[in-house]
């Protein structure tokens, strides 16, 4: 017994996302049978729709429409220009920028190095980092926010050690106990790090 | 900060899928940004192509192609036309079907009887199974294998007592503890349950 094929086709789809395996796959496949004839087709076409009408910021690399490159962040010119924040994608521009405690522009790497999956600086965007630097003289500070994991901090190290000898000062998240959360219970490098970095009252 | 219109109904269309929040539903999305085109194409006419092609077969009610109604099931004369399996979705006739162990006809309602949820005996596919019955006096055994839910164990009951009067044996499938465990883990109904129905050596 098998599927018929236009559904069969469809968990095929559904199983290509990130963290869905086939059960789940046939969930959202069955769901798609059960929903009204316009909101199928909705979905339908926005996907194609995202395909065809999204693209990546020639700047910054943030997602964009295709006929507003560069993105709207970086035509805006109320933003402190001296700053630039290197996130390792388009989902982390939204949460920082959501917080509204920063106000300047953002690089988005899209990845971040991690040579056992082959992926080294020349597959992100770190070639056009260093050459908006360049063009920019006016860049006083570089943030780089990207993930607490080994490759989320050797991907800072490395790009710190590219941009500080330009004179340009370059930061990092800071690193310490969850906001609410209880000492005891923290991870050990946690826990050392929140030491380390103890900030002056 | 707005996501472009195109991703934020693409976000949207992903959050109607069950058990998709607004983080997945994100997360999916730009996926879909990261495939290639052909995959991305063949995802959107999936969806479309499932809606347009696939519909519930008149006889028994499983998901079928719409040039092939009734569907393949039951076009097949070699299997026991003597026998009905009662499932709650297409999904079940699936499971059941490739364990080989059941080679007769099978009958999807669609649903469960769920007063909370408004859903009646008038709801699901009651009235079509009732009057195949009485079309096809060689019936002889209903079997009913609904989840072992409140709802469904009401909906096998109802179901039973509809059926029997009319000379039709009806069985449903065995509760008792699960292959391989242990039975000081096991709750106590499925406890209770699997010495009631305790068989014979």
């Amino acid at each position: 017994m098998q599927y018929p094929n236009q559904i069969g086709q469809l968990i095929e789809s559904f199983s290509k996302l990130p963290g869905v395996g086939r059960k789940t796959a046939t969930r959202y496949a069955f769901h798609i049978l059960s929903m009204n004839d316009n909101d199928a087709s909705e979905f339908s076409q926005s996907i194609q729709e995202t395909k065809n009408a999204i693209t990546f910021c020639s700047v910054c690399g943030f997602i964009t429409s295709k006929d507003m490159d560069p993105c709207a962040i970086d035509r805006d010119q109320t933003r402190d220009q001296t700053k630039i924040f290197v996130v390792k994608d388009s989902q982390a521009v939204m949460s920082i920028d959501n917080l509204n405690d920063y106000r300047g522009l953002y690089h988005v790497l899209n990845g971040v190095i991690n040579p056992l999956a082959g992926i080294g600086p020349e597959n992100i965007n770190v070639t056009s980092l260093i050459n908006r630097l360049k063009q920019h003289p006016e860049v006083n500070e570089v943030i780089i926010g990207l993930d607490s994991s080994a490759e989320g901090e050797a991907t800072t190290l490395y790009l710190a050690r590219l941009i500080k000898p330009a004179g340009i000062k370059v930061s990092t998240l800071a690193r310490g106990l969850s906001v609410g959360s209880d000492l005891n219970y923290a991870d050990k490098l946690t826990l050392s790090r929140a030491v380390t970095g103890r900030t002056e009252l």
